[in-house]
């Protein structure tokens, strides 16, 4: 008989923060980088020219054109997308390795991205961040700079398009106006939460 | 089409805290109760006579034995056991009461009483307490004042064949020695990871 007092083993998760345009994203990343949580935080690849200011490993993967279509072709990325002419991606070796330390890992992607990375990897854990109303969503698109030359109303759009997919997501946490402590705090619940699950999420790449 | 940006809404958890003997479910649920969690903490009801010290409403529902049996007869006890000649059980209206008021509820129930309530509710959340060794238990039950007047070999044997039963559980929580907050942190950051969750649990009784 295996001994009853095993305990479940440690699986890391793969943590997928997702949203509309405007949320907070890059804001809960942050402060969750900040508290130094025993985390790996991915670094995207993409095959834009680096800007100033920028550092290769940190802010991306700065890559050519042709190093990128080479990952395509080896199935080497876990989502991918064309951002207005740029490319950008998730190399799978980056997770893979920060899994295979035992880190739990973290990104950001849009709405669309992660339900495809969920369609692929149903052990995968989603969370979608929203506002608790439409207004202050809009109030934070107004805010917020943007260097897509979108207009606003296609901004809104997106948004509640994006929000009717909130049923693909296994969490939802509310980032209110002037609350990202509190929207850090629900996430790392869910993620202590997760390591107590008797039957774990386990994530194969 | 419905307002996208409506969030899941609020769902009362049935908690269930188990774990074998001697883990310290009381003191957790004490520890529990003395964080003032917006939590109600199930009142057992039992036929057995009130004991100098104990009060009606808190310790225990101190009830005669024709009114339990009549409880059990319009099945409105949500789990009940003889334990050693007197009868306990868990009211489902003060259960209904406490979920319809919006608060989650916390019980505790030995492992088999657990499981039973699982197969009747699958939506309820089971965590399962238990420690980091079968020393750490052995221990325990060694220092620990019992009045069952049963040994430690069959206590022992009995959390064995309690463990085996940890894959009916949802979550593990290890109540090591001396950590008794970081088992209550674990405790509440489930709870609020459950609520959370994009399709919450619904247990209607």
């Amino acid at each position: 008989m295996a001994n009853p007092f095993s305990l479940p083993p440690h699986h890391p998760l793969l943590i997928v923060i997702s949203g509309p345009s405007g949320v907070g994203k890059d804001s809960v990343l942050n402060e969750m980088k900040a508290r130094g949580a025993a985390i790996h935080f991915v670094v995207t690849a993409t095959d834009r020219p680096m800007r100033p200011g920028e550092i290769h490993g940190k802010d991306y993967f700065f890559i050519t054109s042709d190093d990128f279509a080479e990952m395509i072709e080896q199935d080497e990325l876990l989502e991918y997308a064309n951002v207005y002419g740029d490319y950008k991606g998730i190399p799978k070796q980056q997770v893979r390795e920060a899994m295979a330390s035992g880190k739990d890992v973290v990104m950001r992607i849009d709405v669309q991205g992660a339900a495809t990375i969920k369609s692929m990897y149903p052990e995968a854990l989603l969370i979608f961040l929203t506002t608790e109303t439409e207004e202050e969503l809009t109030a934070r698109l107004i805010e917020r700079k943007t260097d897509t030359g979108k207009g606003l109303k296609l901004r809104i759009a997106t948004a509640r398009k994006e929000l009717q997919r909130l049923p693909e997501f296994d969490y939802c946490v509310v980032n209110a106006d002037g609350a990202l402590d509190d929207t850090v705090n629900a996430i790392l619940a869910i993620v202590a939460s997760e390591h107590s699950r008797v039957h774990p999420r386990k994530v194969e790449l």
